[in-house]
């Protein structure tokens, strides 16, 4: 007998994460034996706790398809990590409680590696309290840090645009040096992992193009090194163009750019690496120096999304679904690559325990000996995820992005207080 | 009898003033009769001063056409004001010789403001030295300032590039802002005209849509009416979007980033006004906030170009070359819109008298009367202007830019000695 299922976007969006959502819903169209209605958590699981559902059922066909095109996140998500079991557990008792007034029996959640925690004990807490619901976690994070996948839905849009970026830039700084900006420096995300940071080396791709100089959160910042490299390099090539991690920590762990506040998970809040790079630049080097910081752009750039992960990111929605209704539970959908050369992939499934709270950092053979670029073997990785365009629909001159109605589901239980 | 050309980009590059030099050598290519060969200068007038040019014959038909999908500088650009006649005009009669030295009767400089009056002196100056040279400006900028004529090339592709980045960039913080940002700030360029910012504008089509709130420099920054605007707007709207200048001045027309605030982590502040804002957001609103600077992200982002500023740059090179073989001497062609719906533009031709260092601003019926944000006016001014896709060709996975051979012309003249 068919059950509804529940999903819910986690954490920070991505330019493909509808797509997921798409994948999701129509999957779940088509498989009415087992699925009655998704409904979705409005603004990510604080949906579920205050029982703000939306009737995903009351959207067109056209609209679900259109989340394909459309970045950011069509229900809301939230940076919101459940209370634990040691803490008494009541925040799954109240999720369960909704699911249970809804009949929802399949848990989607679209997230990071928080999320996959959270999945997880969404499964483990059901089971405690005997109301069977099937978790499956949906893989999404521009940080491409969740393990065992080879990829993370969102991360090959956000290569594609920080490499496009970086190549651009570097077309007009260099064109320029000779009497303007001698350092460029472009801040990327990527809070400990520096696969965002890797992404803008794919920019450089024959001697003395730019950028010329990685910063990754895996290589502990040296300040000495880096000046010496920048002085070397605007000798040697007229200007030096930098891709620098938002997450560039010193020997200590210690973010350069610690601001001192901390976001809902706990985690310092980042931002403005480059511009004390410049300030460094300027001041130590007397160099001219200029700075981007992409922050949500980079992560929102679906006008220039990959065409390889946005059919990842569908993909990984879809087959949440097909393996939800054969009773697979506790797991998340991987991308696993065959081969990069053609680029050929299929899903695989990871066991959430394997997957939860496991941070995949770059390997150290993907970054040269000197830890200021990428290795061939981490180009060969790279490649193909930024590969193919996959432009929305314009309109008037502007992305035509689609916004849905998101109708809420009558309530069902009483007032909930945290 | 055919003469030489010369064609010099100067100033900021933008993502199509290759479009530009594409329109003048494939028109001069078309005039043989006229002109002979396009030699380029190198890093712009500097190329011209050093003797330093390129000859562009010895680049295929194809490279050349490829300059329309290419951002940056093709041949070099300089940000370089040759020392005027009271100054001796030195460097104005070294021109004179290279020029005499390659038989080039005629002068092309692809500029804005600065460049259109250095177009102008060497104009004079050619008369007064009695060696003729014809002198036509190919506007350039994406400052949009120039005067005369209805838009800039350049301007329209910033301007589609940041309108698009802020709609992302809106959607990503709307679906979050439950939980986490509540204020963005996207930093665009326009040091002395609020064009770009205006452009930002444009993602906000429907009530309560950001951006909400746009600062121009030609409202005179108002602390405590910004940070109200703010507060107001994140009880209204549970988030608060805003576009700022560069530029942005207080009244006695000091620039923010010269009045000494400290940056949202305490920092001194090294040239960025979004981080300035955001510090004073979290600082007297305790809200949490998130900044971007495009930088040169946005002034060379090919990959997203308005169609009618392509079209407009490649028209403004070619109508150069045909203007000066009918022997127009000091103009500038300008854009002259018939209609904005449909849109319909020609070809118009300015005085070099009437444009050299007169800077267009934001009229004031295009911005509210609150000063916060655009009116329908400049909505319909705008609009035309970003219409149209025209991607460039990709090759795996990033844009295929060219990069000519830029092969040195032999020198004639002895060495230049400034």
């Amino acid at each position: 007998m068919a059950r509804n299922a529940f999903y819910a976007q986690s954490g920070g969006v991505t330019a493909v994460i509808n797509a997921s959502a798409a994948g999701v819903i129509e999957t779940a169209r088509k498989h009415k034996k087992h699925i009655g209605k998704v409904y979705a958590g409005r603004n990510g699981i604080i949906g579920a706790l205050t029982e703000d559902l939306i009737d995903t059922s009351r959207e067109s066909v056209a609209n679900i398809r259109a989340l394909k095109n459309t970045p950011g996140g069509a229900f809301g998500s939230a940076r919101y990590k459940l209370k634990g079991v040691e803490k008494g557990g009541h925040e799954y008792e109240r999720l369960i409680e909704v699911f249970k007034a809804h009949d929802i029996g399949y848990f989607f959640y679209n997230g990071g590696n928080d999320s996959a925690d959270t999945c997880l004990k969404v499964s483990q807490m059901s089971a405690t309290l005997g109301y069977p619901i099937v978790a499956v976690h949906v893989p999404k994070t521009v940080d491409n840090d969740l393990p065992i996948t080879d990829t993370c839905p969102g991360f090959g849009s956000v290569a594609k645009y920080v490499a496009t970026s970086m190549m651009e830039a570097v077309l007009d700084v260099e064109s320029m040096a000779k009497t303007s900006t001698k350092v460029f420096i472009l801040e990327v995300m990527g809070r400990h992992a520096g696969w965002i940071t890797a992404a803008t080396g794919l920019a450089s791709r024959r001697a003395a193009e730019g950028p010329h100089i990685l910063l990754f959160p895996e290589v502990p910042w040296n300040e000495e090194a880096f000046l010496a490299r920048v002085e070397a390099t605007v000798r040697q090539c007229g200007y030096c163009a930098i891709g620098a991690s938002e997450g560039l920590q010193d020997a200590n762990g210690r973010f350069l750019s610690e601001s001192g506040l901390k976001d809902a998970f706990g985690h310092a809040q980042l931002g403005g690496v480059a511009p004390m790079l410049a300030g460094l630049v300027q001041s130590k080097l007397k160099l001219k120096q200029h700075w981007a910081v992409a922050d949500y752009l980079q992560r929102a750039a679906r006008h220039i999304a990959s065409k390889a992960d946005l059919e990842q990111s569908y993909a990984v929605g879809k087959a949440a679904v097909e393996i939800a209704v054969k009773g697979m539970n506790s797991v998340m959908p991987t991308i696993v690559r065959i081969s990069s050369r053609p680029y050929r992939w299929k899903i695989g499934v990871a066991r959430l325990s394997d997957v939860a709270n496991v941070e995949k950092k770059m390997p150290r053979d993907f970054i040269t000996a000197d830890g200021f670029h990428i290795t061939q073997k981490c180009r060969n990785y790279l490649q193909p995820l930024i590969a193919g365009e996959a432009f929305p629909p314009f309109e008037g001159g502007l992305p035509k992005y689609v916004r849905l109605k998101n109708v809420p589901v009558r309530k069902k239980t009483g007032e909930y207080r945290p």
